[in-house]
């Protein structure tokens, strides 16, 4: 990787990434102004994360939004790989799939790829993915999904569901295509180069189109899934993707389970969440409190400012505030991360009591073969 | 291919096999007299196709007869690509897996690959397949297994079982694997690349060791799966081999659903078998009967002597009759086909009427996940 360069691969994300850079290398398109009056038509709100370019890019957006103005309905789907405990960047694509899904009335696939995760990591075993999976899903329902319109999929416990769609779309990759797409080599095992079909099946589930809300490090498996879509007469996922939600320790990369320092999990307790805060997230701010009043910081490369633009403020005008205050200086560093972590822990606050309390709703949530 | 040369893989036989060429190509064990006492020890007969070595080849078959001596029992297991109607080349190992089963009290699994066909032939579908795996266990029933110790695995519709533990296997294949034991190219679908976990699978669903008595040209699927097991805890399957049937155009190759005239469907009429036999079964004789009078026909190349005795004459000493008869010139070509005819026909008789019989027994047989 040059220097001034990045990486966005489903199981690889480094450097700086440049998303209108990332834009064109990908060849998906632009969030424009268009695109968001003609969803507001339908929304009659804007979500923050679309305001803000949170989600930034989109493929077949308006070919479905067209198709839905004609009376056609649509399905939602976006998944997890269960390796660990969920993290809030896991979250950001989620809040927004129930904002999608309360706005047009869709229904909901989750799918935790438990056998993917054990595929990919190599001291994993298929046990601990599962457990995770279930895990994972009490922070998905948490965010206030019903299960009348939405289903948890599980790979390893809906394989029969999955398997047959994922044998058609298997039927249509081949080998150079996983080598193109996701760079594999000779010596990837077996269960990588097939495991795409399986993250194409939940797309053809239903007799509609899909929707798919994500992280666009997911965005080369669903490229391989559109390929493939019309030669199995069905109609191409539309995508919506989110930008990654940086580490802790700087804007570069994403927040990934491998490194517990530089992530805030859902289940960290409030302690732990100050303490990850205070000592590792990256600071836009100047060395010291003369020089920083003086010069100010900068909210763009300030990891707690990132994450309050990201998911934890959603009002524009406290956030522009904060914005200004910090970038003239009025704000310090410590004055600024404090915000946040009232703002994480009020969150984590609610939403673990909803976790715990989801532990219950499990079973109507999962998909039944 | 070499004009003197043979081709023997999973989706490919071509030539004339030499069958002490191909123990030392594929590194198995040729089944010595030695083995075939110890394994008479045993069962208190010899098995027609041990002594006449359609049984030819095995791998660790000692080392299992050595472990069921000290008390271990094993079970067994073998099956079938569904891409057509059962022939008579495939109720070889599954007759002697039936006389296995009975002489061990062993368990049987029948695994029918619906999958596997629906992605190695181009314009075959999962619905065709999976139809044929249906009628296909209804051949394999009707040999008499029991419902107490036999189970039927269909890919698609036991995906559940089977998964878990082909996700394990997949684990420890990769892409260079799949390419020096199969041939697989860059182009070959990812369907395929998985699929030889999913044949793994069954070998490792009892906690016991596993006996597979199967056609030779599977065998490069148990080499993977015999290097697999020890790096899942699990014993390496033990293999006995039996040589390819002919298909009726000659003793090269091996009968295939993929040209319907040289093949003997288990449900054929009467009629058809006659047409077939008489039109297409290559002979061994000579240009006219004056000419075989003198000098003889050649068992060795004759499909109906070679028919006889792989499956249809377990009569030792009608069987030497017939090739003695036949190589004096005694007997002509029309008269050894006649033979074959008689025995085919009573044999599909009876076996067409418990193929239907099998028909309301099937739920029973068919593995529950």
């Amino acid at each position: 990787m040059p220097a001034d360069d990045f990486v966005v691969t489903p199981w690889n994300v480094e450097g700086d990434i440049d998303y209108d850079k990332l834009i064109k290398r990908f060849g998906t398109q632009k969030i424009t102004p268009e695109l968001l009056s003609k969803i507001e038509k339908f929304t009659n709100e804007s979500h923050f994360m679309l305001r803000r370019g949170i989600f930034f890019s989109h493929r077949d957006l308006n070919r479905l939004l067209d198709d839905y103005e004609k009376g056609k309905k649509f399905f939602l789907y976006t998944g997890r790989g269960p390796s660990g405990h969920t993290h809030i960047g896991h979250l950001v694509p989620w809040v927004f799939a129930k904002w999608l899904q309360d706005k047009f009335g869709a229904k909901m696939y989750f799918q935790l790829t438990d056998d993917e995760k054990f595929w990919s990591k190599k001291d994993m075993t298929l046990e601990k993915t599962s457990q995770f999976a279930l895990e994972n899903a009490l922070d998905f329902i948490a965010l206030g999904f019903k299960p009348e319109n939405t289903k948890i999929i599980i790979d390893t416990k809906n394989i029969k569901t999955l398997y047959p769609i994922a044998a058609e779309v298997a039927k249509r990759i081949n080998f150079s295509n996983t080598k193109a797409v996701f760079g594999f080599e000779n010596e990837t095992n077996v269960g990588m180069i097939f495991y795409t079909s399986l993250q194409s099946a939940p797309c053809f589930i239903e007799d509609m189109p899909v929707l798919i809300p994500f992280g666009v490090d997911q965005d080369p498996h669903f490229r391989i899934t559109r390929d493939v879509a019309p030669k199995i007469n069905k109609p191409k996922p539309a995508l919506i993707h989110n930008i990654m939600i940086p580490p802790l320790g700087g804007t570069k990369g994403k927040m990934s389970g491998s490194n517990e320092n530089e992530t805030i999990y859902t289940t960290d307790s409030p302690e732990t969440v100050k303490k990850k805060i205070n000592k590792y997230a990256f600071s836009g701010g100047q060395p010291d409190i003369e020089e920083h009043r003086k010069k100010g910081g900068n909210p763009d490369i300030d990891v707690s400012y990132q994450y309050l633009r990201i998911f934890f403020e959603p009002d524009d005008k406290k956030l522009k505030q904060i914005h200004d205050d910090y970038k003239s200086g009025k704000m310090l560093t410590g004055e600024l991360k404090e915000i946040l972590i009232q703002k994480i822990n009020k969150f984590l606050e609610s939403h673990q009591q909803k976790r715990e309390m989801a532990r219950d709703q499990l079973d109507k949530f999962l998909l039944k073969d």
